[in-house]
């Protein structure tokens, strides 16, 4: 079903993959809307300066340049213009500029293909889709939104056809008040050690944090205990706090974190786990940070990550704090796909081919077909008036369960199931196919290794 | 609802023209899977040689370079990429890299955004929505899809809120054969002449003709004579006939023009009409050539355009001949939105707000808001516990239609319309919106001028 694309990083899938891909990105549609997010799109290109506020991600982006001016000579016209390559650059933008249009706090979902300039190499998409959801506040943005919003992302990965899948959350406060206990000031230096601690190790991150960070021997004995700490309830906090060092940073950040696993275990017990050693995006996030692992599928890496930003926009006069999670689509389907953890139940729309008895009789196929698809049923008519066993065997090929024999109007039919070959006399303004069989289905698999 | 772009020529919508976005996206897409189309979804980007295959619209590609490659001053390190500026040419190369895994006639549609790299102006679109259906087949294509793909079109535009459309269809061999039996050789520049008639007129046409496509006084006046014919059924034949000049080209021409009107005729009175000055296309198409313009908006252009191409595609062995049509979404949204023909009944999918009594009730909402949505109902819980009144507006605001005051559990709630203010009880796992209050609606408006 998945197939190799014929340009690397650029994946492409034939109609199956296509139909798994549609049911994702539908189920993900219906989970953020049940939950009163609003749909945003955005324009897919940035001024530069605007792309380049990340700054070192400025290095994967593509610039745009228009054919006719390189072949003139002549230079850029505009602002120079870049695809965007996250969501979260052209969302905190549209806030800005809509913000007297908006009502606050304002949850919007976003699905779009985003790109990143890389250099070709096995593995890495250049295009690819993400799925965003994020609660933007005014000035100011409860907490609760941040026990929330995972939830979300929870509920809409359950209902796909994949493992279960694992929520790890750290937060900010915790790790920065709890260095500052110990001394530790150079925040941003420990979390980047800390965050090899599963590429290199302990021992070497120990060595990391003292020629990086400044860290004693003392200090980075410490920070490696809080980041040894995970677990899925509140004792987490208790075993924090039994580790000494004591902060009111430290104590806000225990107890975001306490409230945001109480609220997960009830709506969702076992999903969501602190994990202390987490420090990715904890330089850009100031509260709750989020990953996601497919159980079973952990090599994968985060399928969906995000966390709170205290500024995720401002102009000055007013700024707009955040909290999102952003699933990587593409790379998730792709895992779908290739490791064939769901299939559709056909490739095509179609439930019912209604045949053609010969071409003077093309009409009578079409009013049948009409018929049925007035009703929502998907019908198509048959290419030529071939032999009926070639016209069975042309819905055979394509999957769809059902041909219609017409007879001299709508209601003299007969219906061939092409599964269990069973033909019944079909009127085309009452009869309907068994619901499941009424659109393609994707049907999750056994789970493969 | 709509809005000036902060970029010109990438429009964005606020919530509420989203939400007339997406109600046209799903008709769309609705329609073209009733009648049996796959989806499909190509890159964005093409490599510069693939865009450049039709000359001209080579001038309107955005060329795509790597910032870092910029920045090292290295040389394009693969082929060069492009955005793509349609959807037929990605398709084209789909079709031919896999040919061997797809099933002809193949039906796909396609519904994406474009990208132009047109010079900033205004009213000019440098980034659109295209919704395309194509049909291919493999080596041969049979005719009755050149009469069938506009009713399908038809049948998606009559399913939005939009005035009803006419469908302007011609045919490359009416032109072709007619010209030749006049001795008239210069097909294609006889008929760029022919597409300047509504601009400048019969009597420029007519020395542009002589001027251009060398054609004598007589053959000119032969060729607007021809163009001049136009009319919603078969007599139209009967009348290109009695002009006198006959072609085995123009007979086999006419018969399909006359198949086509009467299958339309059939399954959408009214709605295709031939008018054989019809001559942008021509010089691509080989068949059927369609123009679509929304009645009482003739001045916004096509709308809906397509025709019958012998080779869409083609590797040496085998060609591979379709016949589709391109809507052009983001124009017709624009005037959608522009002239307010449309809009939604709310802009944010919720149907139900959960009040909020007190923070410590927050999991009560929460648990209310869960048990709506498990049963398909969009619901949101209050941002805050302020005053009810409060959060009564809250939800006004967004045109949310129904708030809920939660009791202890599920069971003991009240629901309340905001829009009539009656407030009953409710139990949480039984009460439903009325079916039109679920989710966003878009209602057609009194059509502006």
């Amino acid at each position: 079903m998945a197939r190799a694309s014929s340009l690397s990083g650029f994946p492409e899938w034939l109609p199956a993959g296509r139909v798994v891909e549609q049911h994702v990105l539908d189920t993900l549609r219906r989970t953020f809307e049940l939950h009163g997010f609003a749909g945003v799109e955005t324009r897919a290109v940035e001024p530069l300066a605007q792309l380049e506020r990340k700054g070192e991600t400025s290095k994967e982006v593509y610039l745009l340049r228009r054919l006719q001016e390189e072949r003139e000579g002549t230079g850029a016209g505009d602002d120079q213009l870049g695809l965007h390559f996250d969501l979260t650059v052209p969302f905190a933008r549209y806030v800005l500029e809509n913000a007297g249009r908006l009502t606050f706090p304002f949850k919007r979902y976003q699905i779009q293909k985003v790109w990143r300039g890389e250099r070709p190499q096995e593995g890495r998409f250049r295009e690819f889709t993400q799925a965003d959801i994020d609660v933007v506040g005014a000035d100011t943005l409860p907490f609760h939104y941040e026990a929330e919003l995972p939830l979300v992302m929870a509920e809409a990965l359950a209902a796909l056809p994949i493992p279960p899948v694992r929520i790890s959350v750290n937060n900010r406060k915790v790790a920065q008040g709890f260095y500052e206990a110990i001394g530790l000031s150079d925040v941003d230096a420990a979390l980047r050690s800390i965050d090899k601690l599963d590429k290199i190790g302990e021992r070497a991150v120990a060595q990391d944090l003292q020629d990086s960070a400044g860290a004693t021997e003392d200090q980075a004995r410490a920070a490696l205990e809080l980041a040894g700490i995970s677990g899925g309830d509140e004792s987490v906090a208790e075993r924090v706090r039994a580790l000494g060092p004591r902060s009111d940073l430290l104590d806000e950040g225990l107890e975001e974190l306490a409230r945001l696993l109480r609220t997960a275990g009830q709506a969702a017990p076992g999903t969501v786990v602190a994990d202390l050693k987490i420090a990715r995006g904890l330089d850009y996030y100031t509260g709750s940070v989020y990953e996601t692992t497919l159980v079973g599928h952990e090599g994968l890496g985060s399928i969906c990550s995000g966390g709170r930003y205290d500024s995720l926009a401002s102009d000055g006069r007013r700024s707009y704090p955040g909290v999102g999670l952003s699933i990587g689509v593409t790379r998730l389907l792709s895992r779908i796909l290739g490791n064939e953890m769901a299939e559709p139940t056909r490739a095509v729309p179609t439930a019912v081919l209604v045949a053609v008895r010969d071409e003077e009789h093309r009409s009578t196929s079409s009013r049948v077909a009409r018929a049925l698809r007035a009703r929502g049923i998907p019908a198509d008519v048959a290419p030529d008036a071939a032999k009926f066993g070639k016209q069975i065997r042309f819905a055979d090929r394509r999957g769809i369960p059902f041909v219609w024999f017409p007879g001299e109007g709508l209601a003299d039919g007969e219906v061939r199931d092409i599964r269990s070959g069973e033909q019944v006399p079909a009127d085309a303004e009452s009869w309907r196919p068994p619901e499941p069989d009424l659109w393609p289905r994707v049907v999750a698999a056994v789970e493969g290794p």
